[in-house]
């Protein structure tokens, strides 16, 4: 069965699409830990981000520069940070998330937010804005 | 003035160093968030990830993938992690954690440890082991 994450690049499922290319994807995650929380994906669905190929792995870490580099110019913030848990979706997935101070790489639930639509729209905007 | 990183890559500072090659350095953190807790990093000084020119920073993750895939091995785990705050050391590094569970990748001080000299040396002659 197709992950949801695949079923989100054939847009089965809706997203909030910051980019996407002949291999990669980015998208906003739907329950962000800092606004501007982005994840990025590869279109073969794997669920070990270290289980690619080496040349389409590299790939998408130069996809995700990309859109770091984007996602800087976009939200006021420090820096992007990474992570790749992968024990949840089993597809993998880079996270980017602007922080602020060093504690914001946090995925416990409570510091996951939901913001409305509209902003969401607008986040996803002024980012690809800056691609 | 050269960072702490640079200091250890060029051995002024001592590491238990899991692997090297003309660009990229990989050495165990002195402490972990879980035992195995790799930081690789670039000799090339630069306190931000993306900075670093695209085939530069591809060739520094393709490095991370082969020290994940031996420290999977050497390590029992479900996964390994990544994660890159960079808030802390002016000089990029890639954490590489191995995971159990979802709230592993925890870089909070209470969930640091410090481990024996011989176990931190152990680790390391194990992971490079599998290289």
């Amino acid at each position: 069965m197709a992950s949801i994450f695949t079923k989100i690049i054939n847009g089965e499922i809706p997203c909030y699409k910051v980019s996407e290319d002949e291999n990669y994807f980015a998208f906003l995650d739907i329950n962000p830990v800092s606004k501007g929380h982005v994840l990025v994906i590869p279109k073969i669905e794997d669920d070990y981000i270290f289980n690619y190929e080496p040349e389409y792995y590299a790939g998408l870490w130069k996809f995700a520069q990309k859109i770091a580099i984007a996602q800087k110019k976009a939200i006021s913030c420090k820096r992007i940070g990474v992570a790749v848990i992968g024990l949840e979706v089993p597809h993998a997935h880079i996270h980017l998330v602007p922080l602020h101070k060093e504690g914001d790489l946090d995925f416990s639930a409570s510091n996951k937010m939901t913001l409305p639509k509209e902003e969401m729209e607008e986040i996803a905007r002024v980012i690809r804005e800056q691609l």
